[in-house]
């Protein structure tokens, strides 16, 4: 599998509008299993799909070093509907005991791009729980060019290390209404949409959320269950972003700049 | 508790080498008890933690709305070390069989950018198994510099989307050994180390870890369960991740640009 795919964009400039293509990072579910049981779901791009079971059981702490590590192979089961998204690891030294061990009291956990997963999604329920949502307002191209701007201007005031996250929850008019720094983007997000939770004023259909990195599949769920219809960064959405938003009926803008930015599902929310 | 503390570095710029202070984004676990009983951890900047609580437990899908939420607050147990790091939740309209199968099989899970905790370490464990690590090498302040150069030369056969994080594995003189890349910084990192792994390399005393996003808690305890004693990025390391490598003997390298780079810990590995 290739580490960027080709995706449909529109791409806004100043006050051009042009569908094209682009290219997006690609983001894949990868099970691990321990002796065909699952252990863990990781959001990674493919490649080294072997290589990243052994360092991730090495974090933890399930393998110590190369001793421990009997056999990694990708899913051999014909059966498995993505056998490519799938690696099995046998451990060796490890006695039935010892692997119950660490598989008991284990469910599922899908860890660090996609945590809002963890001990509760299988790789083919991912996209369950997500509503369509269907277009109600639009935003205007100069609210959106303004969302980068305006957080950084609130965020200015705390951050002073160039080590924090943020994530802003803003109106239809293109007016900040709250916005929460982290040294994790997922935390932020949480923290924004937690005290409009706390507020009782959920779903957030009125609102967009800007991050300030990347969005991940994570980020546009995180979105979903909040009810926010419009997601926007200042970077690059990964492949499995763009899917879901585009299946729940999200609208999804990318590398969000000083002269424009691209808009990766739903574009009939923007107004160029 | 603030976003950010103080922090004692060398900062490197040119042929010049200071002690000063800096700023560092605050990491600190949170746990979230649900009903008193333990449900996870999120290493987060202290600030809004039960709007960070209400958020996570949003996408965790144990709330759906306010009306599912009863209390939220820091805990109140004056026994417990650290309460401004816990935040317990009450469920309203459980029944207690409800909450039981949402804490059933479920360990202390801990999320976000932490992922390397998973299922296995409490707040008071965390750097347990941290060996210290002797100077047994120092690295040019010129080879540093190289860092990002040779890692960005790299990467850029493969990145054409500005979406990929990338860990690079140097060698003392400074020589690219091994890089990969992924939606996610920690995968990365798990990926050049689980190479290596495999490879019956580890542990790699005479290495050091470059990653091209900031550097948590985490990058930095991947680091030392590969017996990796230097750790540099582009960006900032949060405190967590300072006072992890400080304890362990790791040398911690932040903000490596064109013309410098800050150090903050373990000063001496780094020839200037």
């Amino acid at each position: 599998m290739e580490p960027f795919k080709g995706v449909d964009i529109v791409r806004v400039r100043d006050d051009s509008r042009t569908h094209t293509t682009d290219r997006a990072a690609t983001e894949e579910p990868l099970e691990v299993r321990l002796h065909g049981r699952p252990f863990a779901v990781i959001m990674r791009t493919p490649g080294s799909d072997c290589e990243l079971a052994a360092g991730f059981l090495l974090s933890e702490r399930v393998l110590k070093d190369a001793d421990d590590l009997g056999a990694i192979e990708h899913c051999t089961d014909e059966t498995a509907e993505h056998p490519e998204n799938i690696v099995n690891v046998t451990l060796a030294n490890r006695s039935a005991a010892a692997l119950d061990r660490i598989l008991s009291g284990r469910r599922l956990v899908a860890t660090n791009s996609s945590c809002g997963l963890c001990g509760r999604l299988t790789i083919d329920s991912l996209r369950a729980e997500a509503a369509y949502m269907p277009v109600r307002w639009t935003l205007t191209r100069d609210a959106l060019l303004q969302m980068p701007i305006r957080l950084r201007s609130a965020q200015a005031v705390f951050d002073e290390t160039g080590g924090l996250h943020a994530a802003g929850l803003f109106a239809t008019s293109g007016e900040l209404l709250e916005f929460a720094e982290d040294v994790g983007r997922h935390n932020a997000v949480d923290k924004v949409v937690g005290r409009m939770l706390m507020r009782e004023a959920l779903p957030l259909e009125s609102c967009a959320l800007f991050v300030s990195g990347r969005a991940s599949f994570e980020i546009v769920q995180k979105a979903i269950f909040a009810g926010i219809p419009i997601v926007a960064s200042v970077s690059a959405p990964s492949t499995l972003a763009i899917d879901l938003a585009a299946d729940a009926g999200v609208t999804l803008v990318g590398f969000v700049r000083e002269r424009g930015f691209n808009v990766y599902s739903h574009p009939s929310r923007i107004d160029v």
